[in-house]
């Protein structure tokens, strides 16, 4: 599970059915996963990522272990990628990983005879998250088809909502209203994107406008570094932050979304306001992550990558190569393939496998 | 669970059955919690408390999650108290709190839906060292009344002396003997309320002249920091400090307790003595977790305060308003309504109803 | 469990079955410690050897706790480890401790009612490393009895390779070739513990000429801090890494150990190869400490050794003694009598009873 596009929509809608089942029979799924383990790396920090599996296995009856900072473990001392993953696959049933390099959680997959799970890696995917917004949207709504919903904060480097369209891509008829200052556009390619899959996109600068049409508002969280002027950020910043006041304006069945944490752009009086859902959302993200641990834990193991595609992991790999003789590098300096440099290379259809880069 | 004035006499008792019964039967509990969970937010750090919780709710059978230190967490990146809360309290059965500012749990209480037990607010409760303290002397000597207890070390700055002072007032008969130096002496505020409450104080600078009367020896740690003069330290430290030679002087059935960790105020050839149940009386402290966290994962979910109660934790906060607007304010600057300023207002009967600090 | 020697030939061979079993069954095991708790007390980091353990326990069904970084704890503000130890022994069925200093194992079972399994204490012992290691012997050749291993890498400072010697001195006609550089060879006493069981032992300075022979091919770390002067190391390091090229003068069925983690001396070439077993060897790790596990928490408690040998650990301690006064000191700096100067004197038959030391 590296990013949302590797589940089909048949495999998205059963993963959905298990996730109804378990709330409204919770006491059938306690001891489901017991004596199983689930291996949490976390190299970075992530207190909401974390904790949301954490419980997540723990109500299946089963254990976690691993590590919420690596400075504190012997990974910091230079393993490998590679040889902590697999000395950790043989140790459970299913990994979880937060890293900041992109491409990680699909390297680890390469050394893993179990389903890695990807927690985040850098600005490239974070599925789960993803598969927490499309649960909590079909619980609330009874489905994600025909919607109208607005898209509002930074549009621009913001991981959850390019995840967000790229999957509601999949559904028939949804409407997407854009609300954002200049400098937080979406960027004209996931517009493309949209209009490519029949998406209709609405762009709105003042939320004020945008609310009234909404059957859901997706907030995202502003930083104030995204701006080279602060005295810009001021000056914008009120046309996307939800006050009670612009919330009179809104329909009263519109819910309201936010990945979580916010800063200051959800006014707090707007908690109290039953169309606040962003802190059930968090609450169904943990059980949606219940049913992927389901689903995980219950596969049956496989021979990894690295020790089945001989050819492709060993031959082709940049490992024994000084950099300048390397054959091909991903351009991007965060992707995982240059910290970790015995990884089989980033050739695919002129884009890097790991990251996504283009190579060109 | 914020202060042990939250248990009635009668739901004492109640625990206290339980803790006795997991004791006899501790077979019997260790499916108890199945599949439920603990969230675990330790704020500062505290080994000997968060290692209780997690061993008892694991021989329950439950799961904890959490983080002993918010430095390697995403907590440290600026979340609201309020935020952190309302997320944990939709993954977990019930939340035990460590935190450097008092009032902190009862701030926590605010936004859950789930038992919030608190583990330490600053220098203000921990009821359930209270808790294990009075667990441990009724297991003892089969209960509570018309003991005579010695308190020895920090009388002054000792929140566990002046928690099980507070307790002690409601059982019947209880005679207390005061042994500290006149630096560390208790407060006259508390002796005062022991008098109202017919508890009989005597004072006795000098462990060894009061160790013969007593059946408890309750000692304490005693700071080095507290005293502006090293050398007083030096001089009057051997009055409190309990050794071999001044246990001579106490009864065969006297008990010696200590909530530790120690300093060096009960000299080590002490633990041998059969009078020393210090270390006992620690592990019984996490069996009364055990019954507590039982009672508190049993009870149903309620509506979190800050939705119910509109009225007072919505129109009366001094949030949205600049300092100088705010109309009342906590006047201790470790009390959480500083750093977490969205809170309703500390209004009580003259006193914060966080931190009980006077608010005139 | 504080070293391979404390255990018998035959517990030897009882757990070796139970781990056979563990394999074959693994289903019956998953709540063969229900409710029952680990306690892991890592004074000093190890990803591996803590993720194992914490591993091994949850699929046994029971719960972890402690701490992995003592840092964050209150042990850092100076605790002793003897209350440390009897605190944590009243919460668990069992504990497993990593310390930096030499004995901190041994020290601990002083004070404890329960197991103490030692992960290793400084550069003393490990040795759930060489179960590990004749676990996965037995199970990949039937039997320990008339194999040629080869032992390569660091022979000096190597604490693995010293365990695994001690351990195969105890089986019949094992062969052993050394392979290594002259500043990194065996020291000339565990050269003559060989002779004296038996052990036939050859010398070999290059991998390439030594491996044609071997049954088991035994690598470990090369430290580069080990060699004063670094050009040295570069001269000589070729000698003892395993490349692909190399392993091609090895026997088809020849196997490669490793106790991980790895610096560069095996080529990531070689992981592909069937002979290749480290990964192998971590997994079989956590399956061995499951059946140390099962055995450990089963135990009966017991009289802690500080209460029942009154005379050993009472009278005759460094304890209320001036440095200068000490009848008896351990010359190892690093033992753990020099951390915690309570401790019963380290007398023993010329050697330090708890790092092993010579005293005179």
């Amino acid at each position: 599970m590296i990013d949302f596009s590797d589940l089909t929509q048949r495999e998205w809608q059963h993963l959905y059915h298990r996730f109804e089942d378990i709330l409204e029979h919770p006491g059938d799924y306690r001891d489901a996963l017991r004596g199983q383990t689930l291996a949490s790396l976390f190299y970075e920090p992530s207190t909401r990522t974390r904790l949301s599996f954490e419980a997540a296995m723990q109500r299946l009856g089963g254990g976690v272990f691993g590590f919420s900072d690596p400075m504190a473990s012997s990974v910091a001392k230079g393993e490998t990628l590679k040889d902590t993953v697999i000395m950790v696959t043989g140790y459970s049933d299913a990994m979880v990983m937060r890293h900041p390099c992109e491409g990680a959680a699909l390297a680890a997959s390469l050394f893993s005879a179990r389903p890695v799970i990807n927690a985040g890696d850098g600005c490239h995917c974070h599925p789960t998250q993803t598969l927490t917004d499309l649960a909590a949207i079909t619980r609330l709504f009874g489905g994600v088809d025909g919607l109208r919903i607005g898209l509002c904060g930074d549009l621009k480097y913001g991981r959850t909502i390019h995840s967000l369209l790229t999957a509601l891509c999949r559904f028939g008829g949804v409407k997407v209203t854009l609300v954002s200052v200049p400098e937080l556009a979406l960027p004209a390619y996931a517009k493309r994107a949209c209009d490519a899959a029949g998406i209709q996109v609405a762009e709105e600068p003042d939320l004020r406008s945008a609310i009234g049409d909404l059957d859901i508002l997706y907030m995202t969280r502003v930083q104030r570094e995204r701006f080279a002027d602060p005295a810009e950020y001021e000056r914008l910043k009120d046309r996307v932050i939800l006050t009670p006041d612009i919330l009179s304006g809104a329909r009263k069945d519109m819910r309201i979304m936010h990945p979580l944490p916010r800063a200051g752009e959800i006014d707090m009086e707007v908690d109290r306001d039953p169309r606040a859902v962003y802190f059930e959302q968090a609450r169904l993200g943990m059980v949606i992550r219940m049913a992927l641990l389901l689903e995980m834990c219950r596969l049956p193991s496989f021979t990894p990558a690295y020790i089945r595609d001989d050819t492709e992991s060993g031959r082709h790999t940049n490992s024994g190569r000084t950099p300048s003789q390397a054959v091909l590098r991903c351009p991007n300096l965060s992707c995982i393939t240059h910290k970790e440099p015995y990884l089989p290379l980033p050739a695919g259809d002129g884009v890097c496998r790991y990251c996504d880069s283009s190579l060109t």
